[in-house]
């Protein structure tokens, strides 16, 4: 990862001249309204059609480029995602094959995550929708007390930055947490790491509340299907947080239907937004949300992305840097 | 609290021949049968009316006991609460001058509390009843990234078993975590502790989101009432976890429709169950809970209580003994 012959060899201790430059690329957002006012002294981001000299263009920062968007770029040497998962990036067929694809790493938008994510175990855990059904009937309920937090299994399927900050909050939590991750790893206190062959399966299969935290691979793609789900306890819950592609949208809503899966918690779906008809707006036991389980700092996404220019000037590798050859 | 002569010396390594007596002593529950399956070799409890001989009955389990409760038992030495607070114990009529206080210390209950404190602070931090409200409309909306964790200040009032539980699971968050205790104490990593002369006072007018779980005291009745809900950031959030005895409700009303309280979440009442016509219920930034934010476990109620009617037969001064003058 060291080799990386020097972009734009720099006398020590002199800084550059001038700022490099990057190219806002997406098909779906507006990223100059979105990170307009996130500014790096090191780089000046514009549109497509701001740019004068595509040649001189070496950096860009992406959510979903057109096919075709890289095509104009011949010097570009970084490709940056705006969020954690890069698969949107390593899709587009008009990808440098020598590019360098970054990743934002932003240790708040992990604490997003993990947020969220022990919000939806605990909406779950303690059924919060009927305390919020009966305050809207005016009902006082004496429940009975919940399952011992010890004693209720938290499946959580990634362990990364993301999986970590989210296994770690929900340990703290009291509950019992079984993380799976690609490479073994030693598990935080609390958290137990099952890797190797068929780790997911293995975590999914112990989980009461199952967390999808995964990076979007050739691997994980459909992950969450109804082998998935039949190999769960019996009303057991899921925390989708991941990627829509991740998921068989028709087998949860089977699973729900049939007891399989008690309840589910959904912030991303393969169509985004999902259609109308969609069968988790209206349904009982799903909570939706408009993808807003994490978002990074825009600040953080673009000084990051600077970050990774001036390594690769300087002949570092940039810390944000994916396996192209893993996809995350 | 070593200077406790013994109820009734054993010789060493002998078991007492036969289980203490105790009775259930409640004007609002019927703790038997809540209670009646928790059971401990070393005790039988009953209810008033099933004892035959009032001068062997050694302990209570209390929950509100009628004021003239404890009249019949001239050799009670131990009032044992069912729960963490032991308010309604102290303020009975009829307790002996002598008893020993008992409450409930429950690693299991300290983990719902915190469950179910995290659960309110990202509800409040995320606006999750935003998300539930567009869910139910199918609005797929992107807000802008909520505030850093780690730039919202958590206020938690009291930082004993219950208070500590919950300051590490928010820190775990990744929120900036500000804590009221009575006496100076270290806090957990990513808590500060606040002790001393308006320590209450200090931690709300830094919090963005508090949270009570102070005991009931004389000290602490009517904390959360208008003067600190003023004294609080505008637009801050309240999560009524403690007692219901420490809320001005009608304080807390005044608040979120001045706006000076954005929102809150009420879990215990002053008379409980509210009334119909209690404004919480329909006010739409109210959550309201049923008194169920956390519940010790019967089992670990009835064995604590037998625990401390055995360490006061051996001359030890009960665990779970509280100080009568302090109130917990």
């Amino acid at each position: 990862m060291n080799a990386i012959p020097p972009l734009q060899p720099l006398p020590e201790g002199e800084a550059p001249a001038a700022p490099a430059i990057g190219v806002y690329l997406s098909s779906r957002l507006d990223l100059k309204e979105i990170f307009g006012e996130a500014t790096d002294p090191r780089l000046v981001l514009m549109r497509p059609e701001e740019v004068e000299d595509p040649a001189a263009v070496i950096c860009a920062l992406c959510w979903q480029a057109p096919d075709d968007g890289f095509d104009a770029y011949p010097n570009l040497k970084v490709a940056g995602s705006i969020a954690a998962g890069v698969d949107h990036i390593l899709s587009c067929p008009s990808l440098p094959a020598d590019a360098v694809v970054t990743r934002v790493r932003d240790d708040s938008q992990a604490d997003l995550m993990a947020g969220f994510a022990a919000f939806h175990v605990v909406w779950h855990h303690r059924r919060m929708d009927d305390f919020h059904a009966w305050q809207s009937r005016g009902e006082w309920r004496r429940t009975d007390r919940p399952a011992e937090p010890c004693e209720t299994t938290v499946g959580v399927l990634g362990y990364g930055l993301m999986g970590r900050a989210v296994a770690r909050a929900v340990a703290a939590l009291g509950f019992r947490v079984v993380a799976a991750a690609r490479n073994a790893a030693e598990g935080d206190p609390g958290v137990e790491v099952v890797s190797g062959e068929d780790a997911i399966g293995r975590a999914a299969e112990r989980a009461d509340i199952l967390v999808n935290v995964l990076p979007l691979t050739e691997a994980t793609r459909d992950v969450l299907d109804a082998a998935l789900f039949a190999r769960m306890p019996k009303g057991a819950c899921v925390i989708q947080i991941g990627r829509g592609e991740q998921m068989v949208e028709e087998d949860l809503l089977a699973a729900l239907n049939a007891g399989q899966i008690a309840a589910a918690s959904v912030d991303v779906f393969r169509n985004e937004p999902p259609g109308d008809d969609h069968p988790f707006w209206a349904h009982p036991r799903v909570f939706v949300t408009p993808h807003r389980a994490s978002d990074t700092s825009r600040h953080a996404t673009v000084r990051q992305l600077a970050d990774a220019v001036e390594a690769l000037a300087q002949g570092r590798a940039p810390e944000n840097r994916v396996d192209r050859a893993k996809g995350y």
